[in-house]
């Protein structure tokens, strides 16, 4: 099956088209500066060389259009539309074949997740009325935890409150987990036990899955919950908020911005939310680089020992996305502050760059330690192929 | 020596009247209502019957006389001042002896703590152009995290933004932390080397002391942050005060109230911040009960790993304050859920009620589990007679 894979964020759009027998990738690209001026679209198709064209895009309606008229032209045949949606809220618990009343739903919820909601929606209204015969499925970035325990998932503010405005956790990344946590299986022929995984990027959280099953997650309500993140500041004291206001004069938005925008490793940095530029600071002696590449691996080893504590323990520890896959001293730095728990680390393994997934950990680690690239596009892409054949 | 310690509220004012030599409790006592009409004075001395008076509080200077013009009518002596300050700010690791600067200074970090410090100054103004002759000693329940590594008291927010307003964590109850360290050392005959304490009162943190020193601590820049509690919500998504100001329309003050009064416990049980009580309601099968009871544990038991992993493992786990000390069933759920930790409770020897402290763990447990009463105010008697004869 032929699976187009849409990502819409708040300014882009992204896409893959995805051979689900293969796995092979037949054609990508990205608009960027959707809704602003000067925007660009990239794009390449049945191996032809990359492209990047000067295209206007008003809004994400226009931006699918111009994705589909590509692809169109390159005549590759497409059988279903993938499109991954951040926060599918208090309905969905997996992934769902769209029609007008999970339309409705994902703009229902967009309140959790205003940047990305509506502009997800709006391309899927696009793909139902101009290309009726395709089966567009919605694969949900939350739903992974959405059966959490009520003990993990609940907060502890008054319950009429969060009945009424739908307050709980619902964590992110997870598309990403279901990766993980079915490629784990598989290299172990078998399901694992308690696993925690890491995934950090820009945006970055750490999962419990007990069984193949969220147990707990650390982002919350929203995506600036748990470790601090590339420009995100992470937990802090909720009372923070109140503060900034009384104190410092701040707006809500105001605050918000900061805190989602000009915070975490860039704001303790005083430079940069890259991790490879930290690390080049840390070399050089930079005394800010060291503080933010410590407190990183300070929260994120925390919040491991958070995790494991939901299970009762690990057996698994995972490593993913962007700088999870590719940052060796930040693992080792995590790693070798979970001695206690178990986690023993073979530095050498753990300097090696591999393509596919390897083990980190020493032979006799009590926990086994590994690194798996994700692959959210082929999670979806076999998600449309699971639910399409579902409902035929 | 015999030292008045005074712990004022933000309505009330608590009095004891310790002989450091003996530790004997020459006289105790508390005004209710402080600032409010309607107001009680609770009083005994010299082994006098316990009486409540009604007595008018218009402020905490009011308090504070009728508590001196008391002790003066029993004829106890007094030999100096402790006063408890809940926050000290950027300023104070130690306690320190009364003069204009220091009251100076309390004041100006006031902000952090806008309902103590203020009346707190206001009795120590009192005592100190009412009783010369006395010297006051400041004992301040931040102090004892006031070197916590950088790593652990940094927030991932704006630098400029930090050091303007002062925002790192502070932490508190920094004297019970004290004085359980000093209680731990002399119980083994030697300092305890990583031990995590809970200090679970209506009030809940926990801190994480190796070889004497806080390392970290569960709450934030205000008591609000870390476990749930009473009723404050403790950690959630910092994310959440703003979206209940966009979609439920409450403004700062409102949810200021919200998280730090109709939350914890209190929320989630619909009914009661008493763990007694819903003890009662677990035992008769009240699933909001058993879900506050069940948060409370889930939620101590991630804090303890977290602590544990500050100091990279833990050999001793400490219970302290009113519902650390005397609710073994909440202990027992804490520990059951970190056997993988090396927590391992003699389950009889924690359903023991003793006066003094003991241990809990079996024999061959790696970690060390002990009850340890609390004396905050022994503390700062203590504290009161090291300072002063420092300062002769």
């Amino acid at each position: 099956m032929n699976v187009l894979v849409v990502n819409a964020g708040s300014s882009t759009l992204k896409y893959q088209l995805m051979d689900t027998k293969t796995g092979e990738i037949l054609a990508k690209g990205s608009c960027e500066r959707v809704g602003f001026s000067g925007g660009t679209f990239t794009h390449t198709a049945q191996g032809s060389p990359k492209v990047t064209d000067k295209v206007e895009f008003p809004d994400h309606k226009r931006a699918i259009e111009v994705v589909l008229a590509d692809l169109e032209e390159h005549q590759v045949a497409i059988d279903g539309i993938g499109h991954r949606i951040v926060q599918g809220g208090w309905y969905f618990g997996d992934s769902a074949l769209v029609d007008e009343d999970i339309l409705a739903k994902i703009r229902e919820v967009a309140p959790l997740a205003p940047l990305h909601n509506n502009p997800e929606a709006d391309v899927i209204e696009y793909c139902l009325s101009s290309y009726p015969d395709l089966p567009n499925v919605t694969v949900f970035d939350t739903a992974f935890h959405f059966n959490m325990p009520e003990v993990a998932r609940t907060y502890a503010l008054p319950r009429e409150v969060c009945d009424r405005l739908h307050i709980r956790k619902y964590g992110a990344h997870g598309t990403s987990y279901r990766f993980i946590s079915r490629a784990l299986a598989e290299m172990k022929h078998g399901a694992a036990e308690r696993v925690v995984v890491c995934h950090i990027g820009s945006g970055a959280s750490l999962a419990a899955i007990e069984h193949g099953a969220c147990v707990d997650t650390t982002m919350g309500l929203t995506p600036l919950d748990g470790v601090m993140m590339g420009t995100r500041c992470g937990s802090i004291d909720p009372a923070t908020v109140i503060y900034l206001q009384r104190e410092g004069g701040y707006t809500f938005d105001e605050i918000d911005d900061m805190m989602n925008r000009q915070s975490g490793l860039l704001a303790v940095s005083g430079t940069t939310n890259d991790v490879r530029d930290i690390e080049e600071g840390v070399a050089a002696g930079d005394p800010n680089c060291t503080l933010a590449f410590d407190m990183f691996i300070y929260k994120i080893a925390a919040k491991v020992a958070e995790m494991a504590c939901a299970m009762g323990g690990m057996d698994t520890l995972v490593f993913t996305a962007g700088i999870g896959e590719h940052a060796p001293a930040l693992r080792a730095g995590v790693c070798d502050r979970l001695t206690w728990a178990g986690v023993e680390l073979d530095h050498a393994r753990n300097a090696l760059r591999a393509d596919g997934a390897w083990k980190l950990s020493r032979p006799d680690s009590p926990v086994a330690v590994y690194v798996i690239p994700t692959d959210e596009e082929r999670m979806i892409a076999d998600d449309v192929e699971r639910i399409v054949s579902q409902s035929v």
